[in-house]
């Protein structure tokens, strides 16, 4: 199977930054695929980009080269790093964009520890390993100060689905950047989670996922969120209604078919969302 | 030649969905291209979709592999199929998204039999086969209730890319939800038809085509939209007026160049478009 | 390596019509990789499209076909051309899409001698040529009279991918039409540029580029925009300044790192940039 990188960004779709970026690595990977995840993520909104990515990578072949860039601290002494986990390769800049990548690996997340989505710097899990992209011979020249996609991730993105092994490209870090998102607890029958994502049908993605919902009778909740509460979890959409079920990723969704449930209940990234157990 | 497939759906750019189908693709189909028509429909709006995949499929080379998922019944009754004509097959929901594929094959719908855009059940016409997308074991899993076109669509169109035969997905079925598009008839010197799209220029696309306009004389027409009229109709688009003429996929179009047709006669899809036989 | 097309237009992405031409090429020219700069330069705005194209095509490896469509004029006596530098080829209309392929060609244009973004038909530079396209065999029949990407110039690219040389398309043309934008000139310790593109970010993009600096202390140069002035170029964004750098093509940019600096400055394309040698 040819090289498959996937790509996504901050860059938009007005100018032709993404589609430069593939230029270069087609130069340097001819026989690469490109697929794009998106290139619309909020600017600079690194939470937003890891959590897309977070979302999706799982659904790519193994040994797919996932190309992510949002960085606002282009230029700044941020690290650029590839991650390599027992499934795929990630390139892009170490500010926290593979917090959701890691986060199965990590240590579960403490609710008054950090801020929420605090940058923390934490070691890398065993069995992942990361290194920083300091070998300029897999870059393209000269590299510009606010570009680093085109001239260092884009390149050394070609290079490893050209085969490269990660280790090439600069010497391991120990450690990488994480944005803080508190792990949901069940306490006292309430389990607190928060919006992390509100998609393009308005849809609510909560940091609430199907692990805490085993052996729940979904009759028995009540769910919490903007101001609302009702009755029961949800299989999928319903129409006209309020639902509070698992999608497709896993995580639990607040949504209204045909309806922006984020509009409608006011809410934002890290607006609570809480069940709590009742009886029937 | 490798195999083609082309994807329209409401998934928008802002999160990673249609890349993640593509994914899912890949790892069924690696030498499949997926050229994107548009993810940009409408939440929801399955006519802007059926209409959009009507409007360019025949462009693509013959047993290209239609993706399409507009599906706000996703998790409900309605069948996934796949539809084969002597070009092309489609893969979606049953919903009304091949109207515009089936039209040419069907009796023509009357003014007053059905609403406009009513869903209505019709049988299929002859030459064209469908099939029910019931057999599992080309589905990805676990099959979520809300993302279909990543489970079921995404990974049937990979397989048929793949060469396997439409009848090898499930049983055939016998009729097709289609929405009711009165086709235009003259009467008494008058043809009256409906927007049926807005386009990103504000041009309107309307039910009227060129079959309507064979053997008229373009200057014996008054073109009504809106509240405006004039006289005649154009071969293309003239500076700084309004003109209605026959674009490039058939319908008449109206438009003013420089400007939004759409935004300036305050008009949507259903909006009546009236041509009338005058004298030159 | 196999054949490449760039693709730029203002089709924009609600519907499928840059798709649609991506069928029509890949009948032709199957083994071709097609690449989208952009499909929202904003509509009929010939300048922005320039720019962009001009802006990015050198990234892309030798020989890669640049189908460029930003054609207001679609229908009337314009003439659809390919375009050879030594580099790449080019298709589109001869309308000024290829000013800042040409400029750096050309002899630099003067401050008054014509209006800003005046189109100017100017000789072909000497090293590049251009032929119009003309044989129809190469388009795709029936012509349309309003979608000449998919049936004249998409075809064409399609064509010239697949190896076909320019000078089969038609005659040789030897004037080309050029937007005017003045080259900015150091008059007694100013030099006077011009704001040439706003981007996502909001930062500016101007006429001013790294050749006017060549030899100038960056820490003695006072910029003047939309109103503010500040001492001194920086290196890159500096959190929450106002900087001007040269970014990543070249070019003199104007940007608030976090903010919108097109919106903060209320300045639009044309609007005055000026640079003040100063004392440090």
């Amino acid at each position: 199977m040819p090289p498959l990188i996937t790509f996504l960004t901050d860059y938009g779709t007005r100018e032709p930054y993404a589609g430069e970026v593939k230029g270069v690595i087609r130069a340097i990977c001819p026989q690469a695929e490109v697929i794009d995840l998106t290139h619309q993520v909020p600017p600079g909104d690194v939470h937003a980009g890891a959590f897309l990515l977070g979302m999706v990578w799982r659904s790519f072949p193994p040994g797919t080269v996932h190309l992510a860039v949002v960085d606002p601290g282009v230029g700044t002494a941020r690290l650029p790093i590839v991650l390599a986990t027992p499934e795929a390769l990630f390139v892009g800049p170490d500010n926290g964009l593979f917090t959701y990548v890691l986060r199965p690996f990590l240590p579960p997340m403490g609710k008054d520890v950090h801020p929420f989505l605090a940058p923390v710097r934490l070691p890398l899990p065993s069995g992942i390993s990361a290194y920083a992209l300091t070998e300029a011979r897999w870059f393209r020249h000269p590299v510009s100060r606010t570009f680093h996609g085109r001239d260092i991730f884009g390149p050394c993105a070609g290079w490893l689905a050209n085969g490269k092994p990660p280790h090439e490209f600069g010497p391991p870090v120990a450690d990488l950047v994480c944005l803080w998102v508190p792990e949901p607890v069940w306490e006292q029958g309430v389990l607190e989670g928060v919006v992390l994502h509100i998609d393009r049908f308005g849809n609510l993605l909560t940091s609430v996922h199907a692990g805490h919902l085993e052996g729940v009778d979904p009759q028995a909740v009540l769910v919490e969120v903007g101001g609302l509460c009702w009755q029961g979890l949800a299989g999928a959409y319903a129409e006209g209604e309020w639902t509070a079920h698992v999608e497709s990723h896993g995580w639990l969704e607040i949504a209204r078919r045909g309806a922006s449930a984020g509009e409608a209940l006011g809410v934002k990234v890290g607006s609570p969302v809480r069940l709590r157990l009742t009886g029937r």
